[in-house]
């Protein structure tokens, strides 16, 4: 299934994308695309909904990220080697996590703010994938059980906020705008192998990004086993597993977003997200 | 006011401590003390209730965190400059921010639990505070204006997985029951200077920090400012603001927490915690 929220922000309604091609509203089966509708009870409740019956939603509406009421938006450092060596650090020998505000989040084509002081404003592409059940304390052997899905997230980022502004990356990870995610929420089932998907980024119609999540450091089972060690996991709660190399600030020299910038960016199978940069 | 959640965990209800010292219940008022709560229009609304009129709570009622659906726990790092000492690192020349996961958030008595593999335990008695109305871009003379209230944090950390796991302070700051909140949500009106309450921690009985916030180095109002710009706070989102010396990294030799050890803190005016550590 690819799940979706649609509507004005803040207002969004359930849907899905039928096979036809048409968006089809959800609001009379479920409340939301949150924690609970992507329990395992959750999702198999939707899969036994006949989506032909569902009702059209007129073509050209905002889609909001796919996911409601995140409580947990945590991202992945360095775990692409050849980005670990563009951004003139080691692979590091276990995970580096962070955190993004989850109130960064928005929708796939929704604009990026340049923050106020912004002058190294970047973007990632990332494979995303969403918590269907509570991990504590996972074994590697199951952790699979607790993906419900995966998306396309944007992590995008002010390296100047991030870096030069004393200590924690979450500084430079959390503006409003800084986590476009979607436009579909696609689940597990549709993805049987989620490292060997490729994934690009192009900057003004240019590539930028052209990487395949074939060479992610540490995959998804891994880093549900691994951050369950460290904090729990909950329904709903968002992973994004880090970017392949061609960031802006890897480039030589480097190269950053400004106002009327233009970004696109996809995942094999999970659609492509647009975002024009503004000002705030 | 003294605003409070009580119940099991999990389902906690809406309650305030009524100046005759009892507990009062508020679920006709309001649906829970979350972030609608908590907007100025949220707080008048309470001010006009009669606490004498509501139901009374039995004594001996768990507590929980006084703040429902928290959006963000944003912790601020060596904001005493003695603290700093201690940790061996310099003031930072602007506030250093990290992230807590909300899913650490637990009531003020409620046990700590020692992760598995934890070899470095450690307390943080912190005044912490709640956002009632949005702040982006806020200026520090009207920062003040977006704070609904205070409360205790006792912002325990695992100093090796918060320093020695590669990466990023929010690995050692995460885990289940890692953020105690309460007993109370205090209202501003009731804490006309934030930066002069005495805090303290106790260790099985034994005096482990003994400060005040008179000594932080970033206080209340440029926090609210400052985080402001670098992302969105929203109504119910917490920021917890640092700690005073004396933390177990910092004794010579350094003394951590281990199961069976108690915990005793104390803001002034905004009441005490207790937590015992089990193993999990």
């Amino acid at each position: 299934m690819k799940l979706v929220r649609y509507g004005d922000k803040g207002f969004e309604k359930p849907g899905l994308l039928h096979t036809d091609g048409t968006l089809r509203d959800l609001s009379r089966v479920v409340r939301d695309i949150d924690g609970a509708a992507l329990s395992d009870a959750g999702l198999s409740r939707l899969e036994w909904v006949d989506a032909a019956m569902l009702p059209i939603v007129p073509e050209g509406v905002r889609l909001g990220a796919p996911v409601a009421n995140v409580g947990k938006l945590i991202a992945v450092g360095l775990n692409y080697a050849d980005h670990a060596a563009e951004s003139g650090m080691d692979v590091p020998p276990e995970p580096v996590l962070f955190m993004k505000a989850t109130s960064a989040i928005s929708g796939p084509d929704d604009p990026i703010e340049l923050p106020r002081g912004s002058t190294k404003l970047d973007w990632e592409v990332e494979l995303a994938f969403v918590i269907g059940t509570r991990a504590k304390y996972v074994p590697l052997e199951s952790a699979m059980d607790h993906v419900a899905g995966y998306m396309i997230c944007n992590d995008v980022s002010e390296r100047s906020f991030q870096i030069e502004h004393a200590g924690q990356w979450v500084k430079g990870k959390s503006h409003d705008s800084f986590a476009p995610l979607g436009p579909w929420l696609v689940t597990k089932e549709e993805v049987p192998d989620p490292q060997n998907l490729s994934l690009w980024l192009d900057v003004n119609g240019s590539r930028r990004q052209n990487g395949s999540t074939a060479t992610m450091v540490y995959g998804v089972a891994y880093l549900v086993h691994y951050i369950s060690q460290f904090m729990t996991l909950e329904p709903g709660d968002i992973i994004t597993t880090g970017t392949p190399p061609g960031v802006g600030m890897g480039m030589d020299p480097p190269q950053f977003l400004w106002e009327g910038d233009t970004v696109d960016l996809g995942v094999e199978g999970l659609g492509q997200q647009h975002q024009r940069v503004v000002l705030v």
